[in-house]
């Protein structure tokens, strides 16, 4: 069983690095570009013992206590077999 | 419109900082999880005035160009409206 958890700003929170990336693409040339913003992602790997369920509960809660700042972090969780 | 691009290191390419990550969720008594991976995520929105396909191509060029380091990453893109 693999799990994807994507971690991104709030959208209230700055992003110079997202903002960094968006001048650059502009000096490229590509015009269309109205923002860009940088997260996080993680493939994790689970044994296939464990059930859908506990494995979607064990990685919501890694996803929340570990990988994520929750004060200025949103995350999103997926499962797939 | 809104792509989505995701960056992840090769497989064969070892991964540190999601070998440090694993290591901690061990120790905080996660055992069903056999491998961590991090990449990078990012949010690209795009002005409605382009075509999907002109976006589409747009957003490949960037990612294949500026978001990822083509030797030890592979990508992959997203297109929503």
């Amino acid at each position: 069983m693999k799990a994807k958890v994507y971690v991104t700003l709030k959208p209230s929170v700055l992003d110079p690095q997202g903002k960094a990336i968006h001048h650059s693409v502009e000096l490229l040339g590509y015009k269309d570009i109205s923002d860009v913003r940088q997260g996080k992602y993680f493939e994790i790997a689970l044994d296939d013992a464990a059930s859908e369920a506990d494995a979607a509960a064990a990685v919501e809660k890694i996803a929340k206590d570990v990988l994520t700042n929750p004060i200025i972090e949103d995350y999103r969780v997926e499962i797939t077999s």
